[in-house]
């Protein structure tokens, strides 16, 4: 059960609106590695959780700060969008500079919401559940985490750039700083999950039922022309859990049969019958 | 430029057809984690690289052997359809024991590609250029393609156990093993570039200019009741790149106000004034 | 069965092409509460009407209307593309006054429909069949259906102040009186069922069923804080059908327990073992 | 900001484990008309509020408690897929019994979340941010909550009939309970602001703009043959705010031309001119 | 403006219900290549026709005859759903002959539109605007047409022996018939255009312009190892228009250059500097 | 198994960068028919190809072809990107000749790839797997494959005249040069396959199963007013398979009933009881 609190996280206060910001700050609520991602990301992976308590409670911890993100950014996109107004459009089909802003904006902050935040990202496509990953193995989902703040934190620190309001930026700011606890932390539960159970996810799949494959597990095949590739710590050396060495194939052959599928019943009628007999 | 050779990179022969699986299997070929992505994503980030030949290289050349890999899982699903036919859909509607098996297939391999692999998941679900990534950071799409690698062989190892096939055993086998060397390699590359960069992506920002939101940077906000979080190495001891000292907050407090966004323009219709006024 | 007639329900005459214009008119042809929708659903729930004759006529003439909507506004925003030429973009690059024009276009009314109307919103987005709802319980639809209108009639207030062109409010005035005609209209549905049946849908579900629920039927749990929402007619007083009084609960407590999923087996790879045994 | 309490707010335990069923609960949990749909649509709304508090708190009261029923069936569904496993699929190929449960899961609650509920709906569709509505407008808003709790409730009363579990169904009577009452609710605030505004949304359009399109705010079409529509309350009687009467139109006329857009420019390439001449 | 009339163009009966049937013809109403594709098709490229009078009325004709079409299937899909009930799943926990139906049956069938169609294909993924065409240029939308039939009577087909029902085939047939009809129509259209425009679309694109590029307009590039394709008529002979000769190049090599991109700038956080320098 | 060539098939290289052009050009990498469909649908036919081998050999040449061809799209528009920056954003909010170019661009292009192409269409939405299609029928597919050319020659000529860098216009006159080869390929191949089977898809559908539906097959219904549509090779003279000859029906019936479907079990909640008796 949740409770909410009417005071935000951390401040948000613009200095002036700018409704173009407004529009590519959704891409960090929305988007693909939005808040609204994260959110629901830590919510899922904590509810779903079955084992260990203290993962379980960080999860619901972050996931529990996450929803106050997404908060702060619709704040912040209000905030943005105040004053913003159906005329300006009127007008700018006779004044070019009125248009380059309005041309710049999402219509459906004006039209669909009046002002608001909406759950899509900066070219206003649905946030979608496909975004988020609860599997249920507790290193991968800390990968994906681990993803998630890291791309987060990358479109942030470009979004920073892209106004010089100060009040904007102290947001952003926070968000940075925030982004980069979660590295650290979700860094931190990899080294220890690392530890236990080696570095291949899922650890559990039986190695014996891989041996007769095990050879395709150190190799690196050369498909692309040129051996740029062979100059990294993938291409030698021994893998990072001691069970084999690295090998560079330069030439590598296809090991299967060119597929030969079968011809399909006539219900299904792929017309072969007659294009196929007299050729 | 791409060329073809016909055969299959490893050998596909499944001992008999299987409808219900040949459903199950589209997950790894047209879901969020399956081959389709990962081809996908390697082949932008490929194609996107700035930077550093060696690591466009091996992009390239992972990119290029998961075209095969959704060719091979095609040939694959081609198989275990083999066989299937419309008529057996008219005989469930009398026999319990067809319609169970009928119950469990993806009609769309029947009547939209006549018994061919489609390019969606595992319900259906049209695969979509949302499921990938291509940030232009390194260290950032390192993480997401070690993720992918996670998820892909996580799914992989799951529908092992969902068939006694030994034929499909041995494709899934090969995709494990293969998907394991993936999982070293970006581990590789990721050690790689933390070693130079640091861990925190991306590292380029300005450290002078998220200052005084640093403190922000370290802390664990226990906005789920329980303890159980702070046992971990995440809300104790120094972060990673030494920069400061992780820090669990019992009791946190918002610093924000609560937010008062302004009344808009008549013209957005909020119809604000008659039920604002006298209440 | 349907047939057309060539005429325009209404006539449509722009004053002059503003092609940024006929990139915010596609929300109210193809966006969530466009004409689109509204079409396909009275459609819908027409072409599924168990019952009652009258509503289903009622719903197929104004689902019949809704076609000729779609059409109306597809004759508009071909006149307000009028004269747009891919030329235009080719100048932008050079003057930033076309630039500001032609930045606020759709390129897919260029590119993909030749200065035509798309099935998509004021952001490309195209329509879904996700957008509409045909239930089979005719209050709940047709309280969908008055939301429909409330929401289609919202966004065309907001496009009128848009434009001053008055060929194009003049069709908006049109679409305005007949959003409100359809209000008045699924009112006067929602009256007459709310009367018969009550006003909790569906009606039918069996009371008896819910008893040892009831009392949960009745309260406004305060989650939020502040006790403002005390103040409103769903915090106190009696239910509207009289079956119990409303009740505000200041500090709501969990009456479930905290859940305990089990550990699941170990073919489904959540690698527990290992991580969950020594902590 | 928020807070997490680790105890369900109702409680969840169902009497078996019933994997078909555990699809079939992913409609009300992230469906059209599902918990997230409830949960995003409140807290946007309000987020996004601009204006009076009561209404605000209320949306937070209510959108808190919805993160917390998102919880509870996540909660539920895993239960109902306690012990399912990949080892009965491979079963399947050979049982028929065993085929015909497998043939209803949904193939991602194994494979992509290892027995967890998933953020789609129970055909798998993820759930898109395309679902929720935050106009910025009350009334429109509410009236679209109303028929979200409408839809909610009539759902989870059909599923109740899915299932003799008396654990699953403990919990659906919560649900609908708590749909009721949310049902009350939003028409007493719906009441509340119609009596301030009128019933016609935006009550705020200016009356004079749509002077000259006035007499079609009255009039049913008679647009599908028959004239059993006729006999209802919207097409007899004065409309509901006495602005004037309902008409019912036995045969309308089109009161527009025939639309003849114009041709373009031949950059546009609809290769018209050699189509177009000779005939 | 368009009109109803309450028969349906062909009559629909089916023999008995069978829902799992109701789930596969989904396809044909709301898949890729469903009615209401069509519909929306036609409709969309009769509105949007700039040009000649014979081929917009023509669409117009076509377009209104798909809307009773979607009306047929929807007719057809409730009668195969008569008497399906939410009980049978609570049953079909118990006993998998049950079970075997309700399992291939569509939930939202149930839960959503309580036994009506719904605007989703037979996997459940709404329908959506991006499955049609209107480019604007009548050859290419005539070729669309063509292919639309084209794979619509396919897929019909295929259904029409997934059943046994008399109804139901009566009801397929004439669809069958229908869609050869509009097969020819399209052929007939297509010749017509050919005739006037030669074969290549857009006809009009200035042949001065691709001088230097012509040559590329005749090769068949052997990029697939084998020489099969050597063999057919694209790989020998003169163009269809007369133009030039095909050549087959058996050993293709690129003309461009590797691709070289240049180095971001450091606010797009590529983190570039640190890793590239000293490798 | 495919291989990668490092060149590009064709030179790429731009006058100059164009950011709001870089936008434009996402239709043809991304869009419903840009590269990303013709080379996934190409590579899906031919892995799911059952028959005739030269057939197949030909998809996979022209299918391993457009692989290079979205390659050398996203080379392209890395070079109009280049040089784009975030800062640029943050003097649009002042000056309007910037914001005039920043309102065109696609915010994801700098936010989310850091200036790589997106896997999406000229507005941002994603490429989906329900672009493309492999039906298993070959002149079904053919006819599709010459459709998507068409198509994709249509847009590819559009975007030409939207930029006057002859660099650009270089790349794209190689792209026209090989659409119109695509075209002609798939006529021939089309030609071919109707010689065999006739021009009816699917040629194999029992013709004695469609008799009695068979006068259907040749008439052309008059549902729009107007017979201009009376005026084609459509409706007069005989099919071309000259199994019929085509009729124009100036006023057709309908020849079903209006349908009744059945009230349905009172566990789906329709509340038909109570509003249906009395009425």
């Amino acid at each position: 059960m949740f409770r909410h609190q009417k005071e935000l996280q951390y401040e948000v206060k613009v200095d002036r609106p700018d409704p173009m910001l407004a529009r590519q700050v959704q891409e960090v609520l929305g988007g693909q590695f939005g808040e609204m991602t994260v959110m629901m990301q830590y919510l899922f992976q904590g509810f779903n959780c079955r084992g260990e308590e203290k993962y379980k409670d960080l999860l619901m911890d972050i996931g529990t700060e996450e929803i106050g993100h997404v908060e702060m950014l619709c704040a912040l996109i209000s905030q943005l969008l105040e004053g913003a107004s159906p005329e300006d459009q009127a007008k700018a089909a006779e004044d070019p500079a009125i248009a380059a802003i309005m041309g710049g904006i999402n219509p459906q902050q004006l039209i669909m919401s009046g002002l608001g935040a909406v759950p899509t990202n900066s070219n206003g496509v649905p946030w979608n559940g496909a975004y988020i990953v609860a599997s249920g193995n507790l290193l991968a989902d800390m990968r994906s985490n681990l993803h998630a703040e890291t791309q987060g934190r990358l479109q942030v620190s470009r979004l920073y750039h892209m106004t010089k309001d100060e009040g904007v930026r102290t947001v952003f700011r926070k968000m940075l700083a925030r982004d980069r606890y979660h590295q650290y932390q979700w860094l931190a539960a990899i080294s220890e999950l690392e530890e236990k159970n080696g570095v291949v996810v899922p650890a559990s799949f039986p190695p014996e039922a891989e041996m007769e494959a095990q050879p395709e597990a150190y190799k690196l095949f050369n498909l692309s022309e040129g051996t740029e590739s062979k100059e990294g710590p993938w291409a030698r050396g021994t893998a990072q859990d001691g069970t084999g060495d690295f090998e560079y194939v330069s030439d590598p052959k296809p090991k299967g049969k060119a597929p030969k599928p079968g011809v399909p019943a006539p219900e299904l009628h792929h017309d072969l019958t007659a294009s196929v007999t007299d050729k």
